[in-house]
């Protein structure tokens, strides 16, 4: 399979067409932005890393959580063909403990365990700051009907049960994510996007050392060797 | 029935204590604020129209449309006795029209006329200045059961049907509102707070004229007449 156009660049992704219509390959970038793109750097090994763990992931969710993804095959360190989908215009956030814009929002520490996963959405717009909206502006203002929504929440939830018990069993707390999802040209909705470092926050179970992109978004230092250190783990289980 | 300690004044309002446990006294001033208390000011005769209304919609809201509310009786031209409540701390915002904050966030122009109402909740904290969030939020930090919840949805729904044909009788286009609602000592939710100017957008439905708190936050003149021609076309109505 060979990439042919460029058909989008994201901050961390190129997205390649490819001769067969309905699949694309999306190639991970070291790139990393932070605060809608006002911060810019690079983390070295970053969009190998991403790469990796967002396949393997995606694997085990379709295989042994049921949820169907865009994921079709890795075909090189950085490069990933995945099916053509549109995207739902919606940052689906998951969360299990305060953290990061919540904390702000609701005056509550990070840190603090939500008795119940917190699910939020945000409209995917960088103009407007990507804002946050609730099941009723998604149906009213058309970004998703009914059902995808409801099938968007169900996902999500099951994602997270997956995710968070399979972290726990390498030492790690899921504190919060985010999902993307696609529909398919015959109107399903499969996840999409990436599960990595740069889309979740991971801390350390015992030491709570942040292992995801908080190190370069609060200059906390060393973000390459915690994306290591995620990738080691993962692949260690 | 008299006033008593002062046990709470607000930006619009002050509540009283009575000799009754289980009865307050709302006291409505001509004071207005906007941008969270940012800007401040005053309405002449606001105190006495934002009371006539509210006890005039909350009766009819009571009789016809089967809200419970916490009005008792209207005692003054300023004050109301109402039954004491534990407010829950949500602001209830439910739109018909685009307008306002909601246009800001999602870059859709005012004006704009939503396909199906649109339910917004904020969570009543002045130091964080009222952020929105949504039921997950709500139910995961406990501020409202998932009971209360519901019952609050439909309840604000409701309102919103009644008065937008209320409204719309009297050429007036309902365009957004807020409400706060209660929990009574026997855990019941009532319809709390005022219905008026300061808590509703209202646009004459031929002009578009606004008639409501906007002309004092967008310094648009003439407060005091919007106000007033409000009063006269309900309680001719």
């Amino acid at each position: 399979m060979e990439k042919r156009d460029l058909m989008y660049e994201g901050k961390a992704k190129k997205v390649f067409s490819t001769d067969d219509e309905a699949i694309c390959i999306v190639s991970y970038k070291d790139d990393a932005t932070a605060f809608n793109g006002e911060k810019k750097g690079t983390i070295r090994g970053k969009g190998v890393i991403n790469n990796k763990i967002t396949n393997y992931l995606m694997k085990r969710l379709e295989k042994e959580a049921g949820i169907p993804t865009h994921l079709i095959e890795e075909l090189s360190d950085t490069d990933t063909a995945v099916r053509k989908v549109s995207i739902v215009p919606l940052e689906v956030i998951v969360r299990n403990i305060i953290a990061g814009s919540l904390s702000k929002r609701v005056g509550i520490e990070e840190g603090v365990v939500l008795p119940r996963p917190v699910l939020e959405f945000c409209y995917k717009d960088d103009a407007l700051g990507d804002p946050m909206v609730n099941d009723s502006h998604i149906l009213a203002l058309g970004w998703a009907t009914e059902e995808e929504l409801e099938t968007i929440k169900d996902y999500a939830l099951r994602v997270n049960s997956y995710l968070r018990d399979f972290f726990s069993s390498i030492g790690i707390d899921l504190v919060d994510f985010k999902l993307e999802f696609g529909r398919t040209p015959d109107g399903r909705i499969v996840l999409a996007d990436e599960i990595s470092p740069d889309t979740c926050r991971f801390w350390d179970s015992k030491t709570k050392k942040k292992l995801d992109k908080d190190r370069f978004r609060r200059d906390l230092g060393d973000a390459e060797g915690a994306y290591k250190e995620m990738l080691t783990r993962i692949f260690g289980a």
